[in-house]
């Protein structure tokens, strides 16, 4: 097996993808087409859409539906993307001119809601209705979770919580494109629900690193601001598992007292990156990264499915 | 025939579409739930599933799906107003607590995109790939139009703009309500266009009056600040016929030069009042409206066609 990166594998399809995103933008005038421009150019590393896509050749899924579905998903990505940063933004813009802000978030907003219309557009034109029915049911998924999010900031969740939180966020999603890609393929119920066991797990895993690197902040790459899950009050499993080693911890307990200044915050991180539950939180990535692989048991042995263990491990091991 | 009202004629599936509405409520937990409660028992004519329902019956569309057609109609809309409503009170509420309308913001942004969601959700559960494109397509011209409006605030548009943008922003729904209730019963292409005609030349004749009735302001009875579209910068029908009698107007001159004051505008919507042009206006809706009926010309005579003539008619008389 000559030594190629997943994304290598399917990097013209990746471009197909590429040319249908940008033709929704060409198609939308200005200044949407504008807005989107500039949101896809910014980069992004287009993981849904591999794994969307090599999921699909995995299981011989029609290329055009499937090449469709990847532009719908990461469309839809996007759109969730900037409905959230503008959540997000709000917070951070504060004492900037209202008129900025007010211009922002209206564009904001019909930019979103411009890029789900045109998911739903795409995923229209494969004329099938459970992949339709799975796409809108996801997008409810995350839409919840995103409500959840908000209104628990500042709480910490139970582990259930947690993993209810990020499997809407983000391992719904990842579900969904294997499920769909199954769909397309016309697999059997058992193929299906393998496909999404390896969607959900690796979305899993995904998050839970995504978390773990947010405590690392700029330093780590990823072009965030430091820890900015920690002091937004979105508490994630490097602090759980802290605190299920250290009950009795004072900060913790402020924190559940709904007392969580900056200091509060600042001590619980370092006990966290000393404690070593960073390494914890990424112990956990791991086993679920390790379970998305082995439910591929079962598939057919190629490049496709390498490709699939291949990253699972990426997952893990990223940096940003 | 009875003297029966169009919605008196579907009261019993107004209930069903209500009660779906409720359950998308009801499955989005707190506080959406909440929120989405709210929106719907605020009211609202509920003009949109009226129709469809209307016209579904009068092609024999079957039942299930056009209730559920009739609600994703009716969320659609109402998702659109929200995130519309979050744009225009973006401006109303400058000078309160950012706290306030922080929260506020992510919240509508985070309802409307459930909203959203639970529509294709519904949409989804016909599995009728045509409905779906047709739904789809519509909530992508509704977006673009909003965005045309947004950003061409302040300036005075031609007659085409005006047209595409009250297309964009209400006939494409009625258009697709009705287009949707044909393709669901199967119509041949002649009624499905004769169907379409119908929604969209309703939905025209429906703006116009809303504009209309935007100058009357609170003392029309529809409860929205007075000639809130003119301050706002957005002009409609009755400033476009004012217009063309008036080349000339100083007013309309400072307007077109981007200067429009409130003394302007104030004497420029005196001017229109005088002038009669919202009389005229009001007869290039009913032209619609009119135009409207007759497109049902070579429908089948029956209680439902006589209810979307009444409706027709309704459209024009309303005060609210």
């Amino acid at each position: 097996v000559p030594n190629i990166s997943p994304q290598e594998l399917i990097a013209q399809d990746l471009q197909t993808v590429e040319a249908y995103i940008r033709s929704t933008g060409e198609g939308a005038g200005q200044p949407l087409a504008g807005m989107i421009q500039s949101v896809f150019q910014a980069g992004g590393k287009r993981i849904r859409p591999t794994i969307t896509l090599l999921m699909g050749h995995l299981l011989h899924a029609p290329m055009e539906p499937l090449i469709q579905l990847a532009a719908a998903i990461e469309l839809t990505h996007t759109a969730t993307l900037i409905h959230d940063d503008l959540l997000d933004n709000a917070e951070m813009r504060r004492g900037q001119s209202a008129l900025h802000q007010r211009h922002s978030h209206a564009i904001a907003v019909l930019t979103g809601d411009y890029l789900f219309a045109q998911a739903a557009v795409l995923e229209a034109a494969h004329k099938n209705p459970r992949t339709m029915e799975r796409f809108s049911g996801m997008l409810s998924t995350i839409v919840r979770g995103e409500m959840e999010q908000l209104v628990h900031r500042g709480t910490l969740p139970t582990m259930a919580e947690y993993e209810q939180r990020i499997f809407a966020k983000t391992a719904a999603m990842f579900e969904t494109a294997c499920a769909c890609s199954a769909l397309l393929a016309d697999a059997s119920a058992e193929t299906l629900a393998a496909a999404e066991q390896y969607g959900r797990q690796a979305g899993m895993a995904f998050q839970i690193v995504d978390d773990v690197l947010d405590f690392f902040g700029e330093t780590g790459g990823s072009g965030k601001p430091d820890q900015r899950d920690l002091f937004q009050g979105v508490f994630t499993l490097p602090v759980l598992l802290y605190q299920q080693k250290n009950p009795e911890d004072t900060d913790l307990i402020s924190i559940r007292a709904g007392q969580s200044d900056e200091a509060t915050l600042r001590r619980l991180s370092h006990s966290i990156q000393i404690g070593g539950f960073l390494q914890d939180a990424l112990a956990k990535a791991e086993e679920y990264s390790d379970s998305a692989a082995q439910s591929l048991a079962d598939f057919p042995i190629n490049t496709y499915r390498s490709a699939l263990e291949q990253l699972t491990r990426e997952i893990v091991a990223r940096k940003v």
